[in-house]
């Protein structure tokens, strides 16, 4: 490259529709959103913060200031494990390490797994951070075709050349289409993982958000020295805390730390500190119990306005748990177009064109809806409001 | 690669001498170490933590648990334009960003700036994870020729080849020589970046520390378009806050940010608020003051220490500030070998050898001495025990 020049990952980055939608979002407070896949800010337990700082300066002193081990601190790691247990996980050891968010620990991976022209595989549609992600680290990103319960296996076992260096996947109330994988499909992709002896990174970020319905095993369990787990705390306690937790297979553990200690050094102590009290403290289970309540009667309250405004042309299945609908327009309908329309009529929402790796523009037919931070009056006016623009076009 | 392997990165990514002296230690706190180069656990403002989240919350509410802007927190932003204004630096618009600590900006630039096979330059010694973070990305690193004055503007001249993305370089108090680059050489070391149009990357963590003499102005200030400057408050504040400032040409500003998102989303906002309130309170002011006077002290007991127990062959040069000092052993002194001798008397620091990117080797006549988290009493004692072990293999 010539100096002062940007790298070819920078050059690739660009800002999309998303972050013009966003960036009109956070000047007008005015409109409805099913936009940002954020938990309720007037829920994020900000009230208990003092308390949460103050016993843990009192219990550990200043050593939470400090730099501490890249692991992550040990209280933290012990109430990691004990939350992954409730999942069915056991990482012993340091197959478990902190991370700093959902997103540095994906981060961390790509720099730990992947090389220039490398291939990732991805559900269709998929998260479109993550696909923006790999990307930035050379990687070409190949779909691969999902039906109602998830991947394929077959598409799967078809797609899995040699220069795949790993599958991600959400099969847990997926964003963007709330889809969670029936154990029965996940047992059938990790047997071609196994056979295949290749690598899955599961993003089970949503996994404490169940509204209906009995937990799921995780696909790590299926396939453990395969599966890269990962989850965060924050939908379960708060964003800004940037706590991810990750399992590794033990003999991708050491490199991957070593790089960590180039990314950020470490996930920040102090913030580890405050999510032990969190997760010590009986506060967290409060405070699951109460977001689930509010996010559950939240979908509740879509649905009904679905049914209530939409026409039958409009497809969507109630998810489970998580944070996000799926609807899917009839023919013609174009998502994309009628979004600025929406946004006139002070409605926003993302087109489900931008969750797609390859080729969205075919998917113009599809929206996500985010309903875990709208209050429920403004779900049922902001969703007549939607039909009344899809309307306006049809 | 093949599935479930190491990326290039991963495979290069190795522990070396210092984690296993840093490892050693963890379960040694009878050693006392010159060898970790952070600032002293019992000065870090613990006690202040409960007041200043106490204030966060009650003036910003739960939005410091949420998601924010990439560039920043709004008034973390406001404090760090007034903290580099006093080093005459000023950033304007979406010059200046907060990044998760210096080495997270650091990441991010080597995202931005870096590709497979670019060069780049770095002062001899350097500061040893920059080399490794830079590795990581795939680059070549190549020292440029220092005198007491730092880089040789001459040999930087001649270094500065079309494969190079930028220099890195720390002008003051420099980890691990404790070396100030003068203004006549920062001068004459911008006037050749002006003139081959390059860019150089300014570590600049240390710059509040100073213990004696007058502040020296930024690189910056010499070469604004050309200089990307960072800085952090783990130095002044607390390293597990994990609060970096990056001020950065304007026209590499947007799409940094944007890989940014891919990196950590963002720094968390809630550490952000905090630091916030740290540098509102006044108690930034007093707290730099107290932490002022004891590095110095310590720094005057190390320097006493070395003049009264160590034999003249042994060079060192008293820094103006920082927490570091820099020992240039006599000929044939093996400072890679005396450690272990020196750990099993009870006194560890960290081999010269370590600080170089290109045949460290040849530095094994060199120490670097960390004084700023060592007490005065352990300083002299662990100064004279250290004299020990070296006669004794001398």
């Amino acid at each position: 490259m010539s100096p002062a020049s940007y790298s070819r990952a920078a050059a690739a980055a660009r800002s999309g529709p998303i972050d013009e939608i966003f960036a009109m979002l956070a000047h007008r407070p005015d409109i409805i959103s099913f936009a940002v896949g954020s938990p309720d800010t007037d829920l994020l337990p900000v009230d208990l913060m003092p308390e949460l700082v103050r016993r843990a300066t009192a219990k550990y002193g200043p050593a939470i200031l400090q730099y501490g081990m890249t692991q992550g601190f040990d209280p933290l790691l012990g109430h990691a494990r004990e939350l992954l247990g409730t999942r069915g996980i056991s990482c012993p050891g340091r197959a478990i390490h902190i991370a700093t968010g959902g997103s540095g620990a994906l981060h961390n991976l790509c720099m730990a797994l992947l090389d220039e022209g490398d291939v990732v595989l991805v559900e269709s549609p998929t998260y479109g951070p993550a696909v923006k992600g790999f990307r930035s680290h050379g990687a070409t990103v190949r779909e691969v075709a999902c039906d109602e319960f998830g991947i394929v296996p077959e598409a799967l076992a078809e797609a899995l050349s040699p220069e795949v260096a790993f599958l991600y996947m959400l099969p847990t109330f997926q964003n963007p289409t709330g889809r969670t994988v029936p154990a029965a499909r996940r047992q059938q992709l990790a047997e071609v993982v196994l056979r295949r002896g290749a690598l899955v990174i599961e993003d089970d970020v949503y996994a404490d958000l169940r509204y209906h319905g009995d937990p799921v095993p995780a696909l790590w369990s299926y396939a453990p020295e395969n599966t890269v787990y990962l989850t965060s705390l924050s939908k379960t306690f708060a964003p800004a805390v940037r706590i991810g937790i990750v399992v590794l297979p033990e003999r991708l553990s050491d490199r991957t730390l070593a790089l960590k200690q180039n990314i950020d050094m470490q996930t920040s102590t102090f913030c580890q500190a405050v999510a032990t009290e969190f997760l010590e403290s009986g506060h967290a289970q409060a405070h699951l119990a109460r977001i689930i309540d509010t996010y559950s009667s939240r979908l509740d309250t879509l649905v009904t306005a679905l049914d209530r405004y939409f026409s039958p042309e409009f497809r969507w299945r109630k998810p489970d748990g998580g944070m996000f609908l799926w609807l899917e327009g009839p023919p013609g309908f174009d998502a994309d177009i009628a979004v600025r329309s929406a946004l006139e009529q002070g409605v926003a929402y993302l087109p489900g064109s931008v969750f797609y790796a390859e080729d969205g523009l075919r998917h113009r037919d599809t929206i996500r809806l985010s309903f875990a931070n709208v209050a429920d009056r403004d779900i049922d006016r902001g969703i007549k409001r939607l039909m009344a623009v899809f309307e306006d076009r049809g």
